[in-house]
């Protein structure tokens, strides 16, 4: 269903065969060869396509639904439509995202440099890879095999990017060294100078930063995204994190696997976040904390302390999520009985 | 008074003519032909210039103000200073965006494509358009007639943009419907992948983004501000819809007419906004609302739940305007009493 | 310490030599004319390296730190271990960044227009600048001597840029008057135009924006911030402040000396700020208000008034400090009264 406009679909696949790249059992049946050509929403699907259900929410639309075979939770298998072949999975989301990756895959790079491009001579730029018009790669920059390197990028000089990784239009990196698989956004920025003066009222002294990024493999950056780089120690991106748009995140700062920063966030210089910290929109976290894995920081939270490893806050100055919620209540509370 | 070296000005006007194309009435005016050299603030304004009088906190600047002519609603007509001539609207401002607009028109393009842009064999043009050094146009791109594509500006594969648009400088754009007289300001990034994983501890899966970005007629789109296209839907910005900088709009996001978003406003993937919504600096909306027509938010709320048309709201989690007001004084006279 | 695959360093240094540099007096050194190589933390320096105590929670690893010298308060001195030469001062800091400075200096230019750049031959560019590949300057700008403008950064028409300036890689700067020494880091937005419309259910008209930016001497604009110029009046940003990055600065908002506002700070149109103030991150600002020199504004916090000077103020409404952290604890108190 996706524009031909700006999408190629790899399909059709037979039925069993994107059941085996889902890892989900084929039920219901009649023809597993069948040709399925699309992806599509419950909703628009029609007998060529497959679809999932992955929120209960949405039951209703599965039942009524027109797609041809359809990725489903085993505890929801009775309540499809005739005709319909199912294809069970315990997480038909991460299913959904093995299916529609088939038939969607990243578009096939055209290795070479383009004539607008300015590559340093001194700059090393691996076997297929493709360096898009106007990119810019400094002095003594390695770029590893099978990278795109987006329009009018700016990598500088010393950068070292690993295989097989996309660098965004617009995007600059500087002082870094980033792993393999690793998605940077358009206009993400990378390795600029963190914030660190030695203020005083003669004037505020700029201290030199002297430190590095080092993204780990498999990490997205988003676009418009900010990433200091260390003051003297490194601030570090761990593997497998995934960064939205507009985020901030300052000097020396690490983050361990798999952490997930929602837009806007920002993370002020020194803090240190465990492993699967999920922090949602607009939250901030001041400097120097120590923040446990498994935290999970809610929307606009302010976080001022330290967190032990699988709390749950929410509310500025961040409290237990639950806290925040009676606090809530009872300021609503307070107001309503005044009868103001 | 705008600096020449920036600005140019394409009067004088005949004090008529500027009535005239105000839609105001001219009143006070001893010679309706006399020459109007410019526009300018009533504190500065002598009697070669016009201003106006919106805000009735500036009355007494109006009283004494050297303004040859001023913009002004009927019933301040009596404080005006003798000798200034009136030009009466119910709408000054509106009207005085007209008369500078006459003053300082969008400057004339140039049209053509400079030697350092890359546009794609097979991306399409249209008269009258003028292209900027460093610009890339991709694959199969259509501009429309008189557009403004500015410099190192990356247009991607199948973008399709309508006549008289404005594309800023290092600004991004792909996988993009885009109408006419849009204005997309410097470095926005439009059409980059939305923020869509199928998480887990064995590593969060990237779920492919689908969809397009849908800007209708008259948008303004600001500064580094970054819209995402949709997942599966597309992502839909109405009809002069104006949205300020640094603002995240994620997939799925729908906005009704003439919404205005101010600047570093976040919108969490698949809420839709009716028409003629209004967000304030940094709010942000959690993911899967309805907001309501003429909704009103104020700045730094947190909107988590729907919210009925006409309604304003403000606070984190964002409750009505009047009860959030209430809290707050509540709070302040709760630690007033005790004495603390 | 620093990589030397990004970083040169200009040492080593005498002993002395740093001293009379930081502005400290030398202390326990057994040879004041000893070579140092290096500036590094305490905790992993050796006996050829300088390190600094400024913060008294680590004088434990001061007091362990194998240093061969520290820049050090002199009440902290007879913590210092056997064998290590002090150099005393009352701003460690301060003085800490005057030695980095000297190992770790501004890279020197390379003076020249790289080929892809493009330069309108109205342009001046001034004696010993580098203007980096894919660089775009317009008509009539003026580059100031010994100016550095990053790879594919867009300067306007017009625009007048001092000597000494550093311009980062994608940033763009229009109707713009820059002083010296000026430092705007990549993707920065300066000039654009304000957020002005006359708003009505026919549509919001844009108001042209008629004033410009003005930034004086050794001002410093973060990675992606956006400054836009003014609608009449000008945007003015004084001496020496220091802007990190994602801040929006809306038009007509002047700046004092001095000031400071962390990442994610946004101020909204007409706003005037003193000298010396200080946004903590994310804080936001109404229009028109003035904040007196010297104020403090918490993370986050939400000004929607006026601040006299010397006030340091918390919480989204911003109340004094002192009441916000009150009314925190008390709100906290009554949900645990409560037993809920």
């Amino acid at each position: 269903m996706a524009d031909p406009r700006f999408f190629t679909n790899a399909g059709p696949f037979a039925l069993a065969d994107l059941a085996a790249r889902a890892g989900a059992e084929l039920k219901n049946a009649a023809d597993p060869q069948r040709s399925v050509a699309d992806v599509a929403p419950l909703e628009v699907a029609g007998p060529e396509h497959l679809s999932f259900l992955d929120n209960k929410k949405y039951v209703d639309a599965f039942a009524a639904s027109r797609a041809g075979a359809c990725l489903v939770r085993p505890e929801f298998a009775e309540k499809a439509p005739a005709g319909m072949a199912l294809l069970l999975t315990d997480d038909p989301y991460r299913a959904y995202a093995k299916v529609a990756s088939s038939f969607y895959p990243l578009p096939p790079l055209t290795p070479g440099v383009a004539e607008t491009a300015s590559v340093h001579p001194s700059a090393v730029v691996g076997a297929g890879s493709q360096i898009d018009p106007g990119a810019v790669i400094g002095a003594g920059a390695e770029i590893g095999e099978r990278c795109h390197i987006g329009a009018n990028a700016v990598i500088g000089h010393g950068v070292k990017i690993g295989n097989d990784c996309r660098i965004g239009a617009l995007s600059s990196i500087g002082f870094a060294l980033i792993g393999e698989r690793v998605y940077i956004h358009p206009g993400a920025r990378i390795g600029q100078d963190g914030f660190g003066f030695a203020m005083g009222p003669q004037g505020h002294l700029t201290v030199p930063q002297l430190g590095r990024v080092v993204i780990h493999d498999d990490v997205e950056i988003g676009a418009n995204t900010t990433i200091d780089r260390g003051a003297g120690p490194d601030t570090v991106i761990g593997v497998g994190c995934k960064i939205d748009k507009l985020v901030q995140i300052g000097h020396n700062v690490q983050l361990g696997r798999g952490c997930v920063l929602v837009s806007q966030v920002g993370i002020s210089g020194s803090t240190k976040l465990g492993d699967f910290v999920v922090a949602a929109g607009q939250a901030g976290l001041t400097g120097h904390l120590q923040i446990g894995s498994g935290v999970k920081i809610g929307a606009q939270a302010g976080v001022m302390r330290d967190i032990p490893a699988g709390e749950t806050v929410g509310g500025s100055p961040a409290v237990p999520i639950t806290q925040w919620l009676r606090q809530s209540a009872e300021l609503a509370r307070l107001v309503r009985k005044k009868g103001r």
